[in-house]
């Protein structure tokens, strides 16, 4: 806790090696998604790991600094409850602080709120528990997909995190035709297939509410989502709400496994990453070793 | 309802006087203040009613649409429940269907939102009642002040509707400071002073909540109020909620009825118009004109 000369500071970031002390750093942070080019870092985009990474360096008076995230949101796509952690040398993150009287890692969140742009906002640094790692400890993740189909609802102050549609959509089937995606499955039909990743997921949620205001909201809430999963869920459900398909199409593009072409990928900016769920401290290493299984079978 | 020629629509624009049948139409729309220099025309600015009445009398093919509003927002200032009304010649109205088979209201609602951007939105468009005046006949007005007092509620997605702030605020205190401005009030200590109009005011409600998420909110109902009075108040009782002054404090400042230098109003964005409530149909045109009186009272 006791700030460390500058000098040796920098020591320590040119010096630095596998065997140096260092704390993993967990990171609670939101954006709007509308400014960035999505999560993961892409030379010459704005994007929020560009952002962040070049941030961190700045306050941690590093080079290269590497975030790794719970959700790789695309572009456009928002975040409320965003984790992404970092290893720190323990001496580098000491020396955050400086003179003032804030923990090292309260001072790295008052410096980086000061270094960032008012669209990424970090809101809780914390030594995260051992073995804990913002992707492969995570239990589940939970996006929600907002729509104003009705005049009624369309809110120009949300015009930003909602998709207005100009018909009504029928809910009721919505929810009939997502009640047989649930469960374990082979989602392929709904994802951007990558080389030697299993798109298997087991779907927790995916339930369909109109809110007081006339918002339809979507929760889906799944172990983990591969490429554009939740947005062709959506997309998917919006031909059953609007009459154009019956319920039971949602399970036979299931079933079938390959992209359908009637299945377009719903807007970016519905989308909102709102909550990444993780096991108690004890279970944290357990949970991210079975991830890690499970996430590399092909 | 049956189109009318367009010679015939423009003959009506270009002979109209004050005798010609017209119909009171009701607005009801919803903006983000972000974009706007306020509600009032102003020459070169963007403004709500200068862009709304340029739709107008793009659709209506008419010169010179005039708006009468419930709530003449500042700039910065939003509204979700704006309600705003317009006289128009009876086939004029009758013209704006045109082919189409929606009514003449509603073809105005469709054609305006097809025409302004994205900021604005008309909700609902209705012929008036018998004696309907958007301003005069409002029982009353609510605003919403919404602010981020804590780290952990500040969301990016809603910043440019939420006041963000260093420190917390003691929304006990604050809660303690508002009860003794409640009724009625010359509220002069609030406002700027305009000549020949009243600042007595009935402040009906002025109450701050915790939301789940954090958030701090002020509801703040009045039948009506005068300029930046909302702000002036939320002002006030911030200096409270952060102990530089004591509840008592708000009430002195009160009954001095002379602005106070140390009542700051607070920033635009965090005000919105939720709702203007106006009394059953048959009740308008009487509450228009007890508002008429009370309004001119010096």
């Amino acid at each position: 806790m006791i700030p460390k000369a500058r000098a040796d500071a920098s020591l320590v970031v040119t010096a630095r090696g596998w065997e140096d002390p260092s704390v993993r750093v967990r990171i609670d942070l939101a954006y709007d998604g509308g400014g960035f080019h999505g999560w993961a870092r892409q030379p010459g985009l704005r994007t929020v790991q560009g952002e962040l990474e070049e941030s961190l360096d700045t306050v941690l008076r590093t080079r290269g600094s590497s975030l790794t995230v719970a959700g790789r949101t695309d572009a456009g796509v928002h975040a409320r409850g965003q984790v992404a952690h970092l290893d720190v040398a323990d001496d580098v993150l000491a020396a955050v602080a400086g003179r003032s009287a804030d923990t090292p890692v309260d001072a790295l969140l008052r410096r980086m709120n000061g270094l960032l742009g008012p669209d990424v906002r970090l809101r809780r640094v914390s030594v995260a528990p051992e073995g804990f790692d913002a992707r492969f400890s995570a239990s589940w993740r939970r996006y929600v997909y907002r729509i104003a189909d009705r005049l009624e609802c369309v809110d120009p102050l949300a015009r930003g995190q909602v998709l207005a549609r100009p018909r009504s959509l029928d809910e009721e089937r919505m929810n009939q035709a997502a009640v047989g995606l649930l469960g374990e499955h082979d989602f392929a039909a709904f994802c951007r297939k990558r080389a030697g990743a299993t798109t298997i997921r087991t779907l927790l949620d995916l339930v369909w509410t109109r809110e007081p205001d006339g918002l339809l909201i979507a929760t889906v809430r799944a172990d983990a989502f591969c490429h554009s999963m939740v947005r062709a869920l959506v997309g998917c459900l919006i031909e059953v709400g609007e009459a154009r398909r019956e319920p039971a199409w949602a399970v036979e593009v299931l079933t079938r496994q390959r992209r359908h072409p009637a299945v377009r990928v719903a807007r970016a900016h519905g989308l909102t990453l709102e909550e990444v769920r993780y096991p108690p401290d004890d279970e944290v290493a357990a949970q991210a070793q079975r991830a890690r299984v499970v996430r590399t079978l092909g």
